[in-house]
């Protein structure tokens, strides 16, 4: 047998494909219990893990409009709802799609997230998501020296929306003391049904946490980067022309010397668990994809190096 | 640049080559501060960390000899001190060589490494060394959910030598607390500095303890596996016949259906760290082996899937 199938095969033999959930009471982890998810690298829920949390009583769409009246937010912006995705291209090959990005008035933002989850924009209409730039599209091998770096994704959670950051609690007690460092970032994610994130990862520890809606993730384990089928993918940026899109591609930039790189590409994953018979690797069906869907109040703890593949529920 | 190299070559960038020696004042570290060395798969050493344990005061040469009076042990003879070792073989070629096993009094074993070590038996006088049998050659990649088996190697010393075990603890218990679970087995070695065991590595995490004597240990972490040039060896075994050895293929055994197994040879690392210009690979020279020798008292703290290259002090 190929090792390669061999690995991934023993590793579900091993291993449960079913999230595991720790007390239903949202009582957290000790420090030492979750140190032993970071040593093996298991991610986990707590349900209701957040309940307490300020945010969860206050925030609403009419608070966060109010709140954040006078803020103009980041907005990502396609015409699918697949930002930083593997799109067809202009001449029907596979490239990676980078939204359009624009900045709007937080309470503007927050009414056309809220209209087209009511379906009163149409079909056709674009998808809006609140992010911050994600400047880092990791695709690194495992390196397990990373581990010791953690991190909340927390910059526009203290800048942008620095005003309602007070309603969630500025670190998660054990993983500060298991990891013995404070959250590198901390980001709030504002989007509707219509916005998916595709596969990727980070190379550090994520606890992300449900305030309003719902959050489908899809995770696969870092041994399962053969059946992902990772490909080098023309960067292109959508162009908001007219009221519509297109996809333009990203030029290549000079650096100080005058002299300019020779490849646009990034190594993306084009495989998708939702459409597993499509753009398949010969190992992408030993995967065996763990599925969890966040309620508000859930916490999540998403290991280093696994590949997340995400949906909104609807908020 | 090859990602092989950068990998082990940005590995050493961000990670010290000499290991972490926790207090100097014997404290074990706690649970939690354990976990994460078992998260980072990091070796760290307690200097005197089992100094208190009653084997420190009571286990000499004398003690030893008069309490396992009547203990016959497994013995492995080699003529060189390598057992379980690349070894040039009848034909000039590397072979696996496996040690003669012999059954012995524990005090005639016991006095021919005392006097092997004093000098006073020559220089071409065979190693003898008192283990259990290495039925495990462990050589699979790096398994993570692996992790979660731990183990002091312990059948040795509670079956052989059960009549000395109550003078060592049961268990380590920030390390059962940690990884809940009691070691899987507690082993005793001994032997005299013509001892070598060749590079090799261990599915499960192990925690050493020097009582009597010194050893030196030559650590790499699991990404060295390209540095340390892994070759299938055919397995031969020591026979002592007339007072010599000779290197017997070994045979190959015929299973329950009456096939015969057609391949006797094991993978086994042929690169040897204190001759590091000597059957090397492209990567080997990358690898910055991490060093210590325990003293007594001292305790290791050794992760899975590192590789381990060790000799014996005196003693």
């Amino acid at each position: 047998m190929d090792p390669i199938a061999e690995l991934i095969t023993s590793y579900f033999e091993l291993n449960s494909s079913t999230i595991d959930e720790l007390d239903d009471d949202g009582t957290e982890p000790s420090p030492l219990e979750f140190m032993r998810y970071v040593a093996r690298n298991t991610p986990f829920v707590v349900r209701r893990g957040a309940a307490s949390w300020p945010a969860m009583k206050t925030w609403s769409v009419p608070f966060l409009r109010d709140t954040l009246a006078e803020h103009v937010v980041n907005v990502a912006v396609t015409p699918n709802g697949y930002a930083d995705a593997p799109t067809a291209g202009p001449d029907g090959e596979v490239i990676f799609a980078k939204p359009w990005e624009e900045d709007q008035a937080f309470p503007e933002f927050l009414d056309y997230v809220v209209q087209q989850e009511k379906c009163q924009l149409g079909s056709s209409a674009e998808t809006r998501y609140a992010q911050t730039r994600e400047t880092t599209l990791e695709t690194a091998p495992m390196h397990r020296y990373l581990l010791t770096t953690t991190s909340l994704e927390n910059d526009n959670l203290r800048h942008e929306y620095a005003s309602v950051f007070s309603h969630v609690h500025k670190d998660i007690p054990f993983a500060r003391i298991a990891l013995q460092r404070s959250p590198e970032a901390i980001n709030l994610w504002i989007g509707n049904s219509h916005s998916v994130t595709a596969m990727h990862r980070d190379n550090y520890e994520n606890i992300y946490v449900q305030v309003l809606g719902q959050k489908h993730f899809v995770l696969l384990p870092p041994l399962c980067q053969p059946c992902v089928n990772e490909q080098s993918l023309k960067q292109y940026n959508y162009a908001r022309t007219d009221g519509s899109f297109q996809l333009v591609e990203e030029t290549l930039e000079a650096d100080n010397q005058g002299q300019t790189e020779n490849d646009n590409t990034v190594p993306f994953a084009v495989w998708d668990p939702d459409r597993p018979t499509e753009s398949q690797t010969t190992y992408s069906a030993l995967a065996e994809p763990m599925r969890v869907t966040l309620n508000p109040g859930d916490m999540l703890y998403l290991p280093a190096m696994w590949c997340v593949f995400l949906a909104l529920g609807h908020i």
